[in-house]
């Protein structure tokens, strides 16, 4: 009797990292680049290192505003007793012994020069300038290449490049670089509860690809959001096999083991499941498998078990395929005001509000009643992750709370 | 004697709580708004605040897959004496006495049903269904309006639209959002010096406004890159006053103090200066003023003091103008590897690369001999702030990173 029980649980149940790693080394790169220009290039990732190939600056230059000197005619200068030079008008022309030429912050030394006095140590007299304090060789004077020597390196593949590196590739000469293209992504919500509005009894607005395709974007992938998919085997693998010119499959729902739950069987028709099951919480029910080269990433159906696993599998696996590197999420460290309880083994995602209690940023649980409660995550501040080793955390204990949505 | 003295200080620096709040207070939201669907909603901010038309689930629902009954048909269940209902077909119909309808997870609980009794405490014999442990009313059973109730509140204005927030928009029946419009921004690099690549002696190639305007992309704003303005008072009022249009004007270069330094002069005859010189460093020399209306933040020229004076009030300006929320950058709080030495008085932004050392993660310093280094922030992972009450930051100590480019 009871036939049903072997269906309703997993045997074994995967480690995140182990399970990441399965996927991952089942997944290529996809390898293709374009030349992109540095006024579109935010965000792009980089598909070559880049060295510089000049210097900046390209030429010595004036590091305050004053006059340009030969160092050695400054000697002995005084408050008491200046130095009197020639002002040799305006700084492209030579110095040559006992000439100054007035320079201001950034411009290039003129040929013979080798020191600046700052203007406050000096004073404009007719065609003479008055020095009040000596110089040494190389005072007030940029270097060429004091920022950036030519041929250092700068970047490597899989960086993602932020505005200020914009900055910098063209302040050493270059207006393109070459990048990944951004990998793309078939997400396909399946479930035959699913509706895009107006929900009758039984019914459920699909909300999960939205989410996904929105996160994919944000990970520097290229979603294309398919129409619902029924939970029928024809109908899924119809659906699995036009994806697979992209470089990234991810479904939503139908990824358990009961008897709606065909995702797996699909993938393991058509290719082969490398996971099935993880120990994490909310969200075991999740597969992870490859399809003629192309990873699949099958999410549960239940919001908050989606959004964990994207973030634990699906971004790795964008970024993996992408080239990119993928940086940690940004964490803030607060103190939990109320403990939290885990299962120990499992890797357990508590979201949190962080509010402030008694002139302090706390962490407090929001509900957590389930995974179906996808109002526990949008409307919380991030997640605080209980790792396999713990059995829950006490209140009062300085947590991280991971920011996995954050934006600037 | 030394006339020059006087030009080449500020007399007094504002502290930066004080500039950017007279800035803040002298700028007004533009309030214009537009719909946005859902699908192209993500990082807009919204314009309203948004409750819930619906409640979500819409229907009480089965919690767990099994069989819908009436709980008072089920009270003395045992495995031992198990109770026989009838098995009454799908879920769309009414559960009577001595009913039961097969359910999956999430389906509409049927008419007449209260409870779930879970498929592994069933078993189904020929048209019966045997029960083997009694339930309780309502248990497995989601109520209706359990995630989201009709009527919550769930974003105020100014909340920047997250992945999952769109997927809970969408749950509750919406599908656009009223948002604000993206403000847009006059990007406007000026300086005699500047070409727009090879340079010849004395020439720089421009930078700042190529990164000043990824990072106004970044903080939701649309920048408009302008060309090139020489430093020439009627080139530089010309320059803003076409930008009049746009929602913020934003500088580079020539906002200090010297004979070339005119944006505070143009700012002062068209507008108002607000504050000329603030107690930051690298970076005092900034000019904050309005302008008909219109805010301008006239940045100074070298690259690090441009980055460090845009984070500190272009991006709170961007924020405010577009009606956006401004939450705090991600910081990391890690030790410092070597003592940061500060001015007191002045608030100091020590950029730091984060790396691993004897098993930790710790912050060391990058070159900061000059806020002309752009490769020091470009290459660094984030800075450091010092507040003005302190007095350098000594080795050993744990600080936060201020990881102002962290992108997803």
């Amino acid at each position: 009797m009871h036939d049903d029980r072997k269906r309703s649980g997993f045997k074994s149940r995967t480690r995140v990292e182990d399970a990441r790693e399965r996927l991952l080394a089942a997944a290529d790169p996809h390898g293709r680049t374009e030349r992109v220009a540095l006024t579109r290039a935010d965000g792009r990732t980089l598909a070559e290192r880049v060295t510089a190939p000049n210097p900046v600056p390209g030429y010595d230059r004036a590091a305050m505003d004053g006059w340009a000197v030969r160092a050695a005619d400054t000697f002995g200068a005084s408050d008491r007793s200046p130095t009197v030079l020639r002002a040799a008008g305006d700084a492209d022309v030579a110095v040559g012994p006992s000439d100054a030429a007035r320079v201001h912050t950034g411009s290039a030394l003129p040929d013979g020069a080798d020191a600046v006095v700052m203007i406050e140590q000096t004073e404009r007299v007719g065609d003479d300038v008055e020095v009040f304090d000596a110089v040494t060789e190389g005072e007030n004077v940029g270097d060429a290449g004091e920022d950036v020597e030519a041929g250092q390196s700068l970047f490597e593949p899989g960086h993602a490049l932020r505005p200020s590196d914009l900055g910098l590739l063209k302040s050493v000469g270059l207006d393109r670089v070459r990048a990944f293209e951004p990998p793309t992504v078939g997400v396909v919500p399946t479930g035959e509860e699913l509706v895009q509005a107006d929900p009758g009894p039984g019914e459920v607005i699909e909300t999960n690809g939205l989410t996904v395709s929105a996160l994919v974007s944000r990970w520097g992938g290229v979603p294309t959001y398919r129409n619902v998919v029924t939970d029928e085997f024809s109908a899924l693998r119809a659906a699995v096999q036009r994806d697979l010119t992209k470089d990234v499959i991810v479904t939503t729902g139908g990824s358990s083991v009961g008897e709606r739950d065909l995702l797996p069987e699909v993938i393991d028709e058509l290719g082969e499941v490398l996971v099935h099951g993880v120990a994490l919480k909310p969200g075991h029910p999740v597969a992870l498998g490859v399809v003629e080269d192309t990873p699949v990433v099958s999410l549960p159906g239940y919001p908050v078990a989606c959004i964990v696993n994207a973030v634990q599998f699906l971004r790795p696996l964008v970024k993996h395929v992408g080239g990119m590197d993928c940086p940690p999420l940004p964490r803030r460290e607060v103190r939990l005001a109320r403990k939290l309880s885990s299962e120990p083994g499992v890797r357990t995602f508590a979201r949190v509000e962080v509010r402030e209690e008694d002139g302090e940023q706390v962490a407090v649980p929001t509900r957590t009643s389930g995974s179906g409660i996808l109002s526990s995550v949008a409307l919380a501040d991030g997640w605080v992750v209980v790792p396999e080793s713990q059995e829950g955390i006490p209140a009062g204990e300085r947590v991280e709370v991971e920011q996995w949505e954050w934006s600037a």
